[in-house]
């Protein structure tokens, strides 16, 4: 029995084992190990305490990433995996009924590819992986060791994509004749790398997955409406999905994209008020197809360059998703991305109470799955029932159905709600169409909990004293006016470590001053620290 | 009206100066170009002519892939990618369905990781592309250039994963502690890069996109279990799917995986006698486990090393496919994976006819789309139907469905599949219906007509002379005894350039001689030149 319990926690303890320093861990060891469930959830440092460790420890014990031996590159874990799938899945629809294809290009971009656009390749060359060589050789002074061949060193060194707007328009060039070749409409579902000095899981990494967006159009007007139909896609994703308000505006100059006309951006803003860049659509203008002389005949037979939209998110909206909504007992998951919605732990003494409790169970499986519900009866018997309570709370399973021989005996079931913790009885009869709208007023609840912390935290901001002070303080969202310039943006960055987040699509002018010069500024824009 | 047919063929036309020599593609702009959609098969080199020239145009012209700047590496086009992603849909299917999940683990590989489990790395040491730098900056002597920033040298270089063992199981050591903890049964869907002197688009390039699954194990019964179970999927998915025949195999020691105990195979033979590897899945024994440090507590208590498995298939198989069955007009692609299953044609002439056949066209689509079916209506006027139907023969797309006016009024249409090129007239009054019991007998027609063409290819050879002989006539897998060593195997290689495909599963035993060296054989194995 003792080999037993000791075996049941082993998986998790290798964890703890992992994450803490060794001194804890040993003194874990030494706690009562049947009260480990209760123990686990105490190991999540609160918000209160470390927000920043709060998110290490959600990412790591939820078991959606984890480090790799790979400097700043992450493991993503199968669960973490299968919420980037379910985000995939819905962004790929989305993409696909707004008429875009799925290509592949290449990962490397020959160095004379990649300088052709200056100004992006100027943003970007701080932080490229560059492969130089292309085979290994037996170190003869070091048996069993590799090393790079010499001998093998590339004529032209190669770039590990950090974006493909490169190596896409060099293709284009190949593609794109005649206004009938446009629009070209796509879509790419790839790995980038950019070297990051400091990566945060999922947040920040060297490599990173992500989806990014290439068009081509004969027209200016044509290219910028790709790119706000784009912007408006990923809005209603991270709303209706994600379940994370967002505000939908322009860059200034300074936060651009390299190489970008103009860059569309939503923000969203996390439990700490500091804002996280969710997606990026970007108006290339000509830029592109100049570097890369790509023209097309147009209808009057004129030759002229080719428009351009470019536009992409990320497996840093798993972090966006982990810090909108999570609590301190863990992950709180939106059902309509969670990998499991809906978990049933039954409560049994023997095996005849369990094979009543499967019965009943069958059925109920049965009626969900028809109904598409992600469901998953966990009868695992290694484990207790309050250490999967707690497991399923870690991993922000949004609904939890726990089974019990005398719940039987009434015929109800007790039905637990992850982001409020209610819990309630409810009939076996008709539970799956109960359980299918809980999941949905689940959905919006936690939408609107996410948008009423976010709007009370914009606030306007009115003079420097007051900015910083918010800043410090409540944080948020800061409404302020700005004269305008690249170098008072730059000096309130230096100042107060909070940047433009966005100029709001459709804002509102009026007349103001600058909280820094105090020059004249006809509307006010989005300051925030950020991620 | 001559700027408008010229615009017309322009994105055609293109494609054809790319892949002719400029003189050929000068011939061909004097021609008359209402007949390009005619000249346009004939451009497909025949296979009789030069089978490998044949590959290249249909893989071009058809689609599917581009060269792209990158040495080396593909671009893979929209309807390429789209064949991919529906492969990738049922083998995704397939894996999650026997109990896989999917994950995902970093691109690079830290050299001291890479050349842990010395067979592995040995074997892959030769094609590995390597990052040594993290930074690019200006060149002083080139304004406007980059160059590799000699400062940012990586202390120690970065292996782009050929494979991706190492990582994986570097990974897996801090997930298993205990038999509990087993099996780890993961794939992930991801690039790689091998370092290919010669390559040829899907067949072999530098990089490529693939599934790779990494299964941990408690026993070797287990780990070799998971091992065939997957060559069983392979074998399901490439016979019901792809219409493509196998034989499921062992490979030889010399033809191994680097680093396997045992490789299965399943081996596929194109139109050109010659094999194809479309599958492998290795049993790793403890090799990975000891070179990483994997142990496990097993039931009672004992350390041991953990048993495993790693298995995968690419893009390799868009090419098998593509030489399967396609003929001298295009590809052929199977219904179960073809992108566009159906395609519907209007022919008519004025707006009102045109209007009438819409019509008819509306309620046959949604019938179809209803039952699944991927149908298209090419109603664009910019292209004639006798260019629509060679663009549609040369994309292999498998049934053709033509609407005249004259059709309507005996309420019929044309019905032409594109495996046998046979044409028929079908009453539109169940028409979905017809269609889809078609798609399924073109489905059958396909696998059967590539097993008959199999089998007629596999000869028995029981002399030297007999064996060359088959080889530079009759080609295909030619069965015959081999004394089983290394030596003679490699030597074989050496004379006929034939290898060893493969030990069929559950081979016959038989005694007789090496077709070489004359010695005591046990059995036959299958020779074949090979991708």
């Amino acid at each position: 029995m003792v080999a037993k319990s000791k075996n049941s926690i082993s998986k998790k303890s290798s964890y703890k084992i992992k994450n803490k320093n060794p001194l804890q861990a040993k003194q874990q060891s030494k706690k009562n190990k049947l009260k480990t469930y209760i123990l686990m959830s105490k190991e999540i440092t609160s918000r209160a305490q470390d927000y920043s460790q709060w998110y290490n420890d959600l990412v790591l014990k939820g078991g959606l990433a984890d480090y790799s031996a790979g400097r700043g590159c992450m493991v993503i874990k199968p669960y973490g995996y299968a919420l980037w799938e379910n985000m995939q899945a819905q962004l790929d629809k989305m993409f696909k009924e707004t008429g875009h294809e799925n290509a592949y290009f290449p990962l490397f971009v020959p160095k004379s590819l990649f300088e052709a656009e200056e100004k992006n390749a100027e943003g970007f060359a701080k932080e490229c992986a560059v492969v130089t060589h292309y085979r290994l050789k037996s170190d003869p002074d070091n048996k069993g060791k590799l090393m790079v061949d010499p001998e093998a060193k590339l004529e032209e060194e190669l770039i590990v994509r950090p974006t493909s707007e490169a190596i896409i328009w060099n293709t284009y060039k190949g593609w794109i004749q005649s206004y009938r070749d446009l629009p070209l409409l796509i879509n790419q579902w790839a790995n980038v790398v950019r070297w990051e000095m400091r990566t945060r899981l999922f947040l920040r990494t060297a490599e990173f997955l992500w989806q990014e967006g290439h068009t081509a159009h004969a027209t200016k007007k044509e290219a910028v409406a790709e790119t706000e139909l784009i912007l408006g896609i990923y809005a209603e994703f991270a709303e209706t999905f994600m379940a994370t308000p967002v505000i939908k505006g322009l860059k200034t100059a300074n936060e651009r994209f390299a190489g970008a006309e103009e860059t569309y951006c939503i923000e969203a803003m996390m439990q700490d008020g500091k804002a996280l860049q969710a997606g990026t659509s970007h108006f290339l203008g000509q830029n592109f197809a100049k570097a890369f002389d790509v023209k097309f005949t147009d209808k009057e037979n004129k030759l002229d360059y080719v428009w351009a939209s470019s536009w992409g998110v990320s497996t840093r909206l798993i972090g966006a998703l982990v810090m909108a909504h999570s609590d301190d007992e863990g992950l709180v998951l939106p059902p309509k991305l969670a990998p499991i919605q809906v978990v049933i732990v039954p409560i049994f003494k023997g095996e005849e109470q369990k094979q009543l409790i499967d019965k009943k169970v069958t059925v109920l499986l049965q009626h969900l799955k028809l109904a598409g519900v992600k469901v998953k009866y966990d009868d695992n018997d290694n484990n207790r029932p309050g250490w999967k309570f707690a497991e399923y709370e870690m991993k922000g399973v949004p609904v939890r159905i726990a089974i019990g021989a005398r719940d039987l005996a009434n015929n109800v079931v007790e039905v637990a709600r992850r982001d409020t913790k209610e819990k309630m009885s409810m009939c076996i009869d008709g539970l799956a169409e109960n359980i299918i709208k809980l999941l949905e007023d689940i959905q919006v609840a936690i939408y609107e909990k996410a948008r009423l912390f976010r709007d009370e935290h914009i606030t306007k901001a009115d003079s420097w004293d007051e900015f910083v002070q918010l800043l410090d303080g409540k944080a948020g969202f800061i409404s302020a006016h700005w004269d305008g310039t690249p170098q008072t943006e730059e000096k309130i960055k230096d100042l107060a470590k909070a940047t433009i987040r966005c100029i709001p699509l459709n804002n509102k002018q009026e007349e103001g001053n600058c909280i820094l010069t105090g020059a004249a500024s006809t509307q006010r824009v989005l300051f925030a620290r950020a991620y």
